[in-house]
C-alpha cells in the first residue's frame, strides 16, 4: 500500500513557512507499514488542487492532505475534495452543532464564515477535532485504487492529535513494520565509532544501524521490520547488546538521554554535589544541567567569568586567599571548590574567539574536573562549526564526570 | 513566469529526513520576483521521477530540483533529466577533469562509481560545483514552454551557493521583486501591539506589516513589492517609520538584532559593566549574553544559584558579612553587585517548577535591575509554554535595563 501527502498553502510554496507535517506523517505511516512515495506542496489554487489529488488518488491508495480547512476564502480543501470527486457540499449538522458549541463555550458568537467549517462533500465522513474549529474530511475515490483520501488541518498539534486518535486506527497496517531505537554515544569521533562497529554498520544488515553525530554526541540508530512489534523488539534488543559489547562505556544512554541526565541520576543516587565554574562556555553548561528537572538537588551553582583574568579578580574578591603567580586552570578550579563546598567541580578554561572568524587557526580549550584528592585536566583543540563549541565542551566535560563516577579510567 | 521545485531522495519521503531547501529556494525566487506555485518530494523511483518531472515542465517555465546527484546507485537525476528528454548520456570531459582534480588534491584515487558524476544528459550545461563533488545540470525542455531545468545537489551548503552564483543570475527577473524587512519590540503582547500599530497592519496594505512572536519578541515584518529595488526600499523605509512613531521605545532593533545585543552595544559605549545573578534561569541569561562576540568588555560574570537559600548560603561563603531574617530579592542582588563589583547587577528569582505539569497553576517570578542609587523590581506571571521561560524572563530583565540605560521611564 502506498501514500501520498498533500499539503496545502501558499504559504508554504512562497517559503514563508516550513512543512514538517509531511515528515511527521511520513515517518508514522513507515512504522505503520506504509510506504510514502511522495509528497507535494501546493498553493491556493482549486484547478491544480483538484488536478493534482486526481493524480495522486489515481497513483496510491491512500491521500493525506494537510491544511486548507480553515474558515477563510482561500481555504479550498473541501471545495477540492468535493470538485474531484463531482459532488456537492453540504452541511454536517453534528459538525456544526460542535462548532457552535466551540463558541458559546468561549462565550463568542460564531462568525458566520465559520459555517463554511460544517460543509462536507456528499458522501465524505466526518474526522473530529477535539481541540480546533476545523473538522478534517475522509472520503473514498470511486475509482481504482479507490483511494482513502484524508484531510486534516494544518496546525500541528491538532493534526497531530486527530492522525494518531482518528485516521491510524483505521488504517490498514502494512505487512512490514518499522520500529526505530536509538543509542548514544560520546567520546569518539564518529569515523572512530564506526570502525569499532565493524560489521554492525554494514548496509543491508538487519537491523541496520545508522551514524549520526549532533555537537559531538554520536547516537546510533537502530532500524529493523518486521511483522510483529515483538519480532522487532527482539531484533533490535539483539542489536543494543551488541552494540554495547563493541563500545562498552562510550554508550552513555538510550533515545532521548543526554550526558547532564546521566550525570545528575548518578549524583542524586550518592548524595553528592557538584559546581560549575565557566569561562569559555559562559553558562551554557550551567543551564544544559539546569534544565534537567532533576538536577537542583545535586547542582550547587554554578560561576561565570569572561576570562582568567576576571575568574582569579573575581574569585579573590570572594574570598579565595591568593593564588600563585600564574595558577593553572586547576589551582584556580579547587579555590572554586572550596567556595562552593561541593564534592565536585567541572571548570572550562576560555578559548581565543577571534579565531573563530580565521580559516586556518582553531582554538585549544581545558577542562578540568576536580574530586576528593583527584584531578583529571583535558586539553583539546576545537575545530568544525563554532556554533557547536559550547555544546561539545559542556558534553566532555560531564563524560569526565560520568566515567569518574562509573569507575572507569579512559584516559586512552 | 510559474516555477516549481523538486526534491530527491527516499530519505525524505520516508521522514527520516526534512527538505528545507525548497523553502529557500521559494524564498530566493520570490524576492526575484518568481511565484513557485508547487514543491515536490520524491522517492528514488525513475518512472515515478520522470513522471513528475514531464508534468512539472509542461505547466512552469522553471524547473529546479535538488538531491540525487550523487555517485551511487540511487542517485537518479542524471538519468531522469535523460530519459525525459529521450537523450543519452555523455561524459563531460571538463567535469571529469575537476572531479578527479578534487580526489588527487586530497591524495584519494578516484573511485570508479564517481565518474558517473560526470555524465550528464546529451544538450545539457554544466553548472560548476565550487565545493563539492556533484556538479549541477542545467537543461532546456524541448516542448512548450520550453522550460529551464536545473538541478543542483542535495547538500545545502552546495545548493545555496551554487544557486546564488551560477543560477539566479541568469534567471529572468520577475516584474514584481519582492523585499522584506523586520522590526523587534519587546514589553507588551501580540494583541496589544496589534492594537497600537492600528491601521499598519490591515491586510491588502502595502508594505504588509505581519507580526510573530518568537520568546516574547514580538516581530514586525514587513514584506512589500515593486518593479525596482529601489521603490521597494522607499516604502519599507516608511513604515519603518510609522511604525516608530507608534511604538516609540518598544522598538528596540531590526533584523536578526537581539535584546542583549542592544544592552552590550550601549554598554560598551558608556565604559559600564554589568553582572547577573540568576536562580530560575539557571545560566541561559549569561550564556544569551556570553554568545554575543562584544560581550566580554562590559559583561564581568555571573553567579548561579538552584534557589534562594542555596544563594544565601553561597553568597555568605563568599564573603557577604549577613543578611536580614529574610532578605528579599533587591537585598542579595545589591550584595551580589558589590562582590562582581560592577555598575549594573541583573537579578532573576527563582520560580516553582513543579507546576509547570499542572494544567490550572502557573508559577511567579521577579526581576531585579540594581543600578547606582536605583533598584527596579518587577513580579509577573508565567504562562504558556515552559520551554520559552527561561528566553522569556531573560529578556525581560535585559530590557529592563535597556530602558534605564535610554533613560525610559516604562512603569506604565
Amino acid at each position: 500500500m502506498h501514500a501520498e501527502i498533500i499539503a496545502i498553502g501558499s504559504e508554504l510554496t512562497s517559503g514563508a513557512k516550513l512543512d514538517t507535517n509531511s515528515q511527521w506523517l511520513s515517518q508514522r505511516l513507515a512504522e505503520h507499514g506504509l510506504v510514502v512515495r511522495a509528497h507535494h506542496t501546493v498553493a491556493d489554487d482549486i484547478e491544480e488542487l483538484v488536478r493534482l489529488l486526481r493524480s495522486a488518488a489515481e497513483r496510491s491508495s491512500l491521500v493525506l492532505i494537510t491544511g486548507g480547512l480553515g474558515p477563510t476564502l482561500d481555504d479550498l480543501t473541501r471545495q477540492m475534495m468535493a470538485d474531484m470527486a463531482g459532488v456537492d457540499l453540504e452541511i454536517n449538522e453534528a459538525a456544526l452543532a460542535h462548532l457552535q458549541h466551540l463558541f458559546s463555550r468561549r462565550n463568542i458568537t460564531m462568525p458566520e464564515r465559520n459555517k463554511v467549517q460544517a460543509l462536507f462533500p456528499v458522501g465524505s465522513k466526518v474526522v473530529h477535532n477535539p481541540i480546533g474549529t476545523a473538522p478534517g474530511i475522509w472520503m473514498k475515490a470511486d475509482f481504482p485504487p479507490h483511494a482513502d483520501i484524508v484531510a486534516l488541518p494544518g496546525v500541528p498539534a491538532e493534526m497531530k492529535r486527530m492522525f494518531v486518535e482518528e485516521v491510524l486506527p483505521h488504517l490498514p497496517q502494512g505487512k512490514r513494520l518499522i520500529r526505530h531505537a536509538r543509542v548514544n554515544c560520546f567520546g569518539r569521533g564518529e569515523s572512530t565509532m564506526e570502525e569499532l562497529l565493524g560489521e554492525l554498520t554494514a548496509r543491508g544488515r538487519d537491523p541496520e544501524v545508522g551514524i549520526t553525530v549532533h555537537e559531538a554526541t554520536i547516537t546510533l540508530r537502530i532500524n529493523t521490520s518486521g511483522e510483529t512489534p515483538e519480532e522487532c523488539e527482539i531484533k533490535i534488543q539483539q542489536t543494543k547488546e551488541l552494540i554495547t559489547t563493541q563500545l562498552g562505556y562510550l554508550v552513555f544512554g538510550e533515545e532521548d538521554q543526554e550526558l547532564e541526565h546521566i550525570v545528575v541520576d548518578l549524583l542524586n543516587e550518592r548524595h553528592q554535589t557538584f559546581a560549575t565554574l565557566e569561562l569559555g562556555t559562559g553558562g551554557a553548561l550551567a543551564n544544559r544541567i539546569h534544565d534537567y528537572m532533576e538536577s537542583p538537588r545535586c547542582f550547587a551553582g554554578g560561576l561565570i567569568y569572561p576570562d582568567m583574568q576576571r575568574a582569579l579578580t573575581g574569585l579573590n574578591n570572594l574570598g579565595t586567599e591568593s593564588f600563585s603567580e600564574n595558577p593553572s586552570l586547576i589551582e584556580v578550579a579547587k579555590a572554586a571548590r572550596d567556595l562552593m563546598e561541593t564534592d565536585y567541580l567541572l571548570a572550562v578554561s576560555d578559548w581565543d574567539r577571534d579565531m573563530i572568524e580565521s580559516d586556518d587557526m582553531v582554538p585549544d580549550v581545558s577542562i578540568v574536573l576536580i574530586a576528593d584528592g583527584k584531578e583529571v585536566e583535558k586539553n583539546f583543540t576545537l575545530g568544525g562549526d563554532p556554533g557547536i563549541y559550547k555544546g561539545r565542551v559542556s558534553k566532555a566535560i560531564l563524560n569526565q564526570l560520568r566515567l569518574h563516577l562509573l569507575g572507569v579510567d579512559a584516559d586512552s
